[in-house]
């Protein structure tokens, strides 16, 4: 089956640890490569699980502090290094987009690669990158400066022809396609054969919602409505359930919540604060008192989608 | 005996790999904090090594290349969220303070600290710091961009009392200082007590030159004749030599050549180039046969200047 998976390489919050590194992580689709947000080291965690440089044209970041795209001048320097070609697309907030640039119009001036810079506005829903098939949206998240979360979605896929029907009526190659994507098939007497009797339905089409960094929010869980799977910010537990309100921040039971009435069918959960030094049993425990399918992000875990 | 050390973050060349961090140093001397270089990954190294972000007060930039600084704007936030206070000070050709400048009014405009930005001249020679005990001043580099290297030089230090002597003469306490500084004493029926009979002479002064990144040059090796301690890089070994000259970078046998001309103690190389994966002693050994001291730089090598 074709590959959709995401590959954590940061999951702590606000600096590094001994224990993680900041928000990083990346979704292979198909072989293309797609980083969502970039803290210091990402280029070092990005080679380290065996990842080309050539595969990654995209690059989306949620919001602008320093703990999700300070990785971004080693990157994109290392990249030129390697001798990418071609054009990486970093999608951003306009004043990250000019501050990004004045470095790497300066230290990256000889780079292999044309970078372009996809402006997100405040607030906005927009599809801000398409193929055949998948297309990725930004929806509002609710932090302390403006943030934007990313759906990533397949695309409708393309119902299974039943090959027996297909040879019963004697239907030409050519019709095939328009078959598959649901028409019926009128015959040279006028007769029509329903799609149902020539296909079975297509296989669901997968989504994936990242949501960090956000206040526990109902619009959130209205926007990621129907995902499959949604990485989620759990911050904290609930015993600082005020602190996570105050620093815009969820706790492991909100970000389960989120899941729950979003419909979800599997929640990770990240953007750890690095006070659980000894491990995050506790955010899993009062995830799952919630939500029943949560995993706990973790440097190098790769979950697949599908 | 008063600390005066070497610590290596980063001693790999151009990006981070398995094996190296890109360019980081931190001097210890009697307690205080003095980093050269910062590349990315050095706030994680730093604190690796149990060095404390309060304690660090000066870093100095070499030069604009991204493997020398990109540790800046995380390392900078991270002490801010540490509440590190007073005032941090960079020593920095004049581009890069203007760029760390817009990163950090942005990214850490609530900073905890003051950032001063000292401007270095190309091809300046200045104290850049003095304390009661302590120089740092610039020398230039010759690379691919303008470059400057920093020699650290304890102040001469006091000469030590012959405690039976002062006791002998019976000379009052008020006068033990000018004494150590070098004074005669001058009793009160006039006579003269030399100086070399009351004291032995002051401990050396020792000093550090950090010398990265630059083509080899006898004009680096006149500079900084006469210190103890040389870090000079060692990007390549001889059969590259014409690879070194092109890109502004030494070989290790000129590297210990420098060190040699400049008659220091000890050489220190480092600035590996990554295809020395499975280790330097291709260049230990061109260097060795050259320079009798020669240690290879590594991250966490800790290396006694005194």
């Amino acid at each position: 089956m074709a590959k959709f998976q995401v590959i954590i390489l940061g999951c702590g919050s606000a600096t590094p640890s001994a224990r993680h590194q900041p928000s990083c992580q990346v979704v292979d689709f198909r072989d293309k490569l797609f980083m969502i947000d970039c803290g210091e080291g990402a280029q070092s965690q990005f080679r380290r699980q065996g990842l080309k440089f050539s595969r990654l044209g995209h690059i989306f970041i949620s919001h602008l502090h320093g703990d999700h795209l300070f990785g971004l001048p080693g990157l994109l320097s290392t990249m030129s290094l390697h001798e990418v070609q071609g054009k990486v697309t970093i999608h951003i907030f306009r004043k990250g987009a000019e501050l990004l640039k004045q470095w790497m119009d300066f230290f990256n001036r000889d780079s292999s690669f044309e970078i372009e810079y996809d402006i997100i506005e405040p607030g906005e829903r927009r599809v801000v990158y398409e193929d055949s098939a998948l297309t990725v949206e930004t929806f509002p998240l609710y932090h302390r400066t403006e943030c934007t979360g990313y759906i990533f979605r397949e695309k409708p896929k393309l119902r299974h022809l039943k090959g027996d029907m297909v040879k019963f009526h004697d239907i030409p190659v050519s019709k095939l396609q328009e078959i598959k994507e649901g028409a019926d098939y009128v015959k040279a007497d006028g007769t029509v054969i329903p799609n149902a009797a020539l296909t079975s339905p297509a296989d669901p089409s997968i989504s994936y919602a990242y949501c960090s960094d956000t206040l526990h929010s109902l619009r959130v869980a209205r926007d990621i409505e129907g995902v499959d799977t949604v990485y989620h910010e759990a911050t904290y537990d609930s015993s600082l359930a005020a602190q996570a309100r105050d620093r815009g921040h969820s706790t492991a039971a909100q970000a389960a919540d989120v899941a729950a009435k979003a419909g979800a069918r599997r929640l990770i959960i990240g953007h750890f604060s690095k006070r659980y030094i000894h491990g995050e049993d506790i955010l899993l425990k009062e995830a799952q008192e919630i939500f029943p399918d949560v995993t706990l992000a973790n440097e190098g875990l790769r979950v697949d989608l599908l």
